[in-house]
């Protein structure tokens, strides 16, 4: 469990700081995450990666000479926002262009995405490969779909060392990509980390019971046996890793780069005797086996757990392998020493306006104001219990990242309706803070809510019930598109479409605002409820072994309790008219 | 706790054996540990460490141009043999000499001397430097009683440095006992590590609760406090440190270098959120830091629990420490890539011969390998009691040592027998084996037993009464002088002595062996048994809390069992004759 910290909502804060202090040799801070602290003579291709913090040396530790250029650093567990990977890929471009590389999970494909589409509006050649190289975590025929894991390390180093050699944007995109599809990954667990301040672990694994396939923020695997000798995991890991391989790749006779993996508390000295078996195994299926890592180079808290990573080489891949690195986490060779650089970074820039508004949409926006107070409170007395509903199903992070979110979309939103903005800009204010803070894919989709609704409502206008109904109609549209999710899917888009279409046809009906938020919101909760029965059936199934019954999260749960804290709102607002 | 392994007899070998083949670029495998695969232009000085295993990197994980030449690798916890730590020196001496370097632990002490006597008089030129950085181990004015914890990296770093530079075996003592004058730890823990196999942590601290200046053997603390935050957890550290300066050091305008040491699962997100204090404390008064580092470089397999060191920098240490380094546990800047070497072992140069013996001598050398083989059988019944025992002032590993060290007496006995070995030389081969397999203190003390039994036997005499019970006086005399231990001293001397002078008064007063045995015995055992109450007395003192009572060690409990043993089979053969 984690133990040393100062105020956990502090955490990920203070780990930057004092990472970027104890790394000065590497890296500096910049807003969202770190950049080298060094330059080669000419300039490169910037290698952008990141990640929730937790996973030490991923992402931060990975940054220096022959590795990446820069780290968006998110909240523990979580996704940064849009917001921070374009701030430190803004900041790391050389001119050369941005490759933004990491883990294949929803939040951060979303906001690198976002922030990607902001930056090539701003002129930046931006690239994305994303790393899928957790076998368990989807069939081999929809790769497209399985999470990263230590294959991080893998990607990076061989995007960065073909950056480092001066390669173009187009080479160092095919030669990322190439290295993913040539990485496949194994892991297991034995027990979950506690994050700073939580009262349980993530996960637990019964006494003596391993489980297999489980991701590194405790995404359930796909099975559970009795934990093996260590001669037998290694043989687990290989049989399973050679029955898995990469296109046009024959196991006999080719090269490998092995890494055996530690996630926190599994230690050296156990993966090296896993490690022995390894190596003969592979010895005996005819492999070379070049340059292994054996250590912890992806990691989750002090989870129990490891996974072995094998990265086919072929003579594009070899050098690059070899090739030396020099990061705060992970080093190889000899660097020779780059002069120092300090990046200027114009915080000024990157704070958002309030404009000029109407003296109604001034009065909207403390309103507006007003409401994302009571919704943080709300969620404050709701996050254990989200928090519970989504470690069942996910990574139980959801009731912490929507409290986190609101608190900062809550100030934010005050900051800015005090400075006189009106009803967009409040809600613009807010959406960054909820998705800077935030992190995860919830962060994202809030962000996108409040936006929508901000840009349907304006700073001058006085927005009737008509507005507001297709405002919500449009964010719900956007929400689909955005997070590709549709009705039935159990995400928070069960909840949201039924309260836009409900508010819609109250409205069209006649109804007044306060009337038809309350019908949507009635609708809201019944599809709030569907997911809340199936996450407490699946609580009991998983008791049973059962994991057919899919990953529903609780964002239906906490959407119909916003709608249900702003209906609050609404009617408190018309009873005092 | 530790989960992957197959034998847990096996581990630290096979742990060794999957090391050295992940570690191949760096190191490879002699008998007793690892060397460097690689060599520089010119011979240097060799830097020899060591200690025990699961302390990764230390110690085979520091072997590497610019760290150490060799690294002697014992069990699990238990000091290697003198016939190890020999070996892995005579591989890496260049002709320029040796620095052996390691942890002050009493069984370190004990082999590494005794290879040190072995290698000066082979014509080797040996030095050591015992690292002394725990501050909590003993007072300030007994600084040479003191343990040895992180500052191992540091005082091998510097003196690893020195030799790379080509300096002489006279300054790269100096430079590395110069070190170690200028390092000071403080360590914490939360919990104890479980050792493949074990049942049961080898310490626990209450849940909150964090002990303040505990070894990384779980050796006891001086003090229990509530947790404090990461940043109460700096202060201490920090306030500490600064009272405890090196002579001639004043804080103000130093140069330092912060290690903030992981011991196993305190992660590194949580060390850097403490070095974020301790990096603003060092700043405020007034020292300059220096090229920190902040992750696990002396751990205990998964404890929970990190320490701080400070190393106080002049002249001539900082560009020691800023230099070079590539092992497979701690690399720094860019180390030329050097030649690869092949070392040859002459194995067969390595075993002890059997000489010729009397028909007699052979004989008793038959009842000897007898009479081992039942302590064997003895100590496997005993080794959890041992264990327990231990565990309540020590770490834990008596029991285990004495059943690894007398199986391997057995053995090699037996052998020895087989091959026609007289009285010496059974006992010879056995007390070898038993110091190579039991390492640890007890190992060296037991291979001194029955190494000087053994001269007073001799191959071809039909030895009396007389020479039995003045060999045991020899021995009693000979583990004083080695161990510096004396009666009252609560270990196995307590019962040693009584029993070695018990032993001559009866055969001079004329009884025969086997009844001067017994009576011997009886006196051994009244010792045993104060021992064993004294124990338990502590066992309930310990959790109330009074730590006054001292650390005995079991060391008088196995050597009566191992007496009364001897004495069954003394009785037998007297009985069948």
């Amino acid at each position: 469990m984690t133990r040393l910290f100062n105020d956990p909502a502090d955490f990920a804060d203070e780990m930057t700081e004092g990472f970027a202090d104890a790394a000065a040799r590497w890296v500096q801070r910049v807003p969202g995450g770190v950049v080298r602290a060094t330059a080669a003579d000419e300039p490169k291709v910037a290698v952008v990666v990141g990640g929730g913090s937790g996973h030490y040396p991923a992402f931060g530790g990975l940054v220096g000479p022959g590795l990446a250029h820069g780290a968006v650093m998110g909240n523990l567990f979580a996704s940064p926002s849009a917001h921070q990977a374009h701030s430190v890929a803004k900041v790391a471009d050389q001119g050369r262009g941005v490759l933004f590389s990491f883990g294949n999970y929803a939040g951060d494909v979303l906001h690198f995405g976002q922030a990607q589409e902001r930056l090539r509006a701003e002129g930046h050649d931006v690239r994305t490969v994303l790393v899928t190289d957790d076998i368990w975590s989807a069939p081999a025929d929809q790769q497209e779909k399985r999470r990263g894991i230590a294959g991080d390390l893998v990607v990076f180093k061989i995007a960065g060392a073909a950056a480092e050699q001066g390669l173009d944007l187009d080479d160092v995109e095919r030669l990322a990509r190439h290295a993913n599809a040539r990485t496949r990954s194994f892991g297991v667990a034995f027990g979950g980390c506690t994050l700073p301040g939580a009262d349980a672990p993530l996960f637990t694994v019964p006494e003596g019971r391993m489980a297999v396939g489980l991701g590194i923020h405790g995404e359930p695997g796909i099975d559970e046996v009795d934990i093996p000798t260590a001669a037998g995991l290694a043989e687990m890991f290989v049989s399973k890793l050679l029955e898995e391989l990469p296109e046009g790749v024959s196991v006999s006779g080719s090269r490998v780069v092995p890494i055996l993996n530690g996630l926190g508390s599994v230690k050296s000295e156990e993966l090296f005797v896993v490690y022995r078996t390894v190596h003969r195994l592979l010895g005996e299926a005819g492999v070379t086996v070049v340059e292994p890592e054996v250590g912890e180079l992806c990691t989750s808290f002090d989870m129990a757990g490891c996974s072995l990573t094998l990265l086919w080489l072929d003579d594009e891949l070899e050098p690059l392998w070899g090739a030396p690195a020099d990061s705060p986490g992970y080093k190889k060779g000899a660097v020779a020493p780059q002069r120092r650089v300090e990046v200027q970074v114009d915080e000024a820039a990157d704070v958002l306006p309030i404009g000029p508004a109407s003296a109604p949409s001034q009065a909207l926006g403390t309103a507006i104001a007003g409401a994302l107070a009571d919704v943080a409170e709300a969620l404050d007395e709701a996050a254990d219990e989200l928090g519970r509903m989504d470690s069942i199903a996910g990574d139980g992070d959801h009731g912490i990242g929507m409290q986190r979110g609101s608190h900062a979309a809550r100030d934010a939103g005050r900051l800015a309706s005090e400075g006189g903005a009106g009803a967009e800009t409040v809600l613009v204010h807010a959406a960054e803070a909820w998705s800077d803070r935030a992190g995860g894919t919830s962060g994202a989709i809030w962000a996108e809510i409040l936006t929508t609704v901000g840009a349907a409502l304006g700073d001058d206008s006085t927005p009737d019930a008509g507005v507001v109904a297709r405002a919500v109609r449009e964010a719900s549209d956007a929400v689909q598109a955005f997070g590709k999710a549709k009705v039935g899917d159990k995400t928070m888009v069960d909840a949201l479409v039924p309260f836009a279409e409900t508010l819609a046809a109250e409205v069209d009906g006649g109804a007044p605002l306060a009337t038809a938020w309350q019908r949507a919101t009635d609708a809201a909760e019944a599809a709030a409820q569907a997911t809340a029965d199936l996450v407490a059936t699946l609580g009991r199934a998983r008791s049973h072994g059962d994991k057919s019954l899919g990953t529903p999260d609780p964002g239906a749960v906490s959407f119909a309790l916003v709608c249900r804290t702003v209906h609050r709102a609404l009617a408190g607002a018309t009873a005092t008219k």
